[in-house]
């Protein structure tokens, strides 16, 4: 697969409202955009710094996925996001092939209308690591 | 404080040796260098993808913070390093001003001839949070 750098990183957190002045009073980030991921269940707001984006991302839900990782302890970066090239579900195909586990077989809506897939830290070095793409226009 | 882009990603390992052919032969990047960390009780493995480095940390003690880290659990992103361009010194006299907790007082050397320090993670949402810039020559 063909990676050109690093999308964005996933941060969970349990409140954006109370995070946000660190990223933008003390880094001088500056939030662009707060969406809801419905599927996802969270609540996400964007940053940029140089060419990666910061996802802050709160849970909607005792459900969403993120809640489960931050009441296991988790804390900080929840996941890094690969932009490829060459297609996500190219990249899947790659991967599996290559004997790393997935989450996603195959890729789904994300936010930012990208396309998303999520391959297993087992296989990853303990590392969440989504892969994205914009969506194809139809 | 003026930050311009993540210079690196810490990921910790519990072998460098390991985990290399998922990084080079399943996402197609390249380690460009591996070099031991005295001070942090590491050895690195440095690749690059856009204009982020990702440090590969394996512990050469049970000493190091990073086997502490992992022993308890942790995995995947273990610090975010923002590149600093006006002055680690003077960003941590800012960041100190707004209450933030820090690690390092001062700025200390960290691999590749930068000058490093850490903010707390208590007061990062989470990130354990380091800040860089290239060793001032004398």
């Amino acid at each position: 697969m063909k990676i050109s750098r690093i999308d964005h990183l996933g941060i969970g957190v349990e409140s954006i409202d109370a995070v946000l002045p660190y990223f933008e009073n003390v880094l001088g980030l500056k939030c662009y955009a707060i969406e809801e991921v419905a599927d996802q269940k969270v609540k996400t707001a964007f940053l940029k710094v140089g060419e990666v984006k910061l996802e802050l991302l709160e849970p909607t839900s005792p459900e969403s996925a993120v809640a489960k990782w931050l009441e296991k302890g988790g804390k900080g970066v929840h996941h890094v996001a690969f932009a490829v090239e060459d297609g996500v579900a190219e990249a899947l195909v790659e991967a599996e092939g290559k004997e790393i586990r997935l989450i996603d077989k195959t890729p789904r809506p994300g936010a930012e209308q990208m396309s998303i897939a999520f391959l297993h830290p087992k296989s990853t070095a303990g590392v969440l690591t989504e892969l994205c793409e914009p969506q194809k226009k139809n």
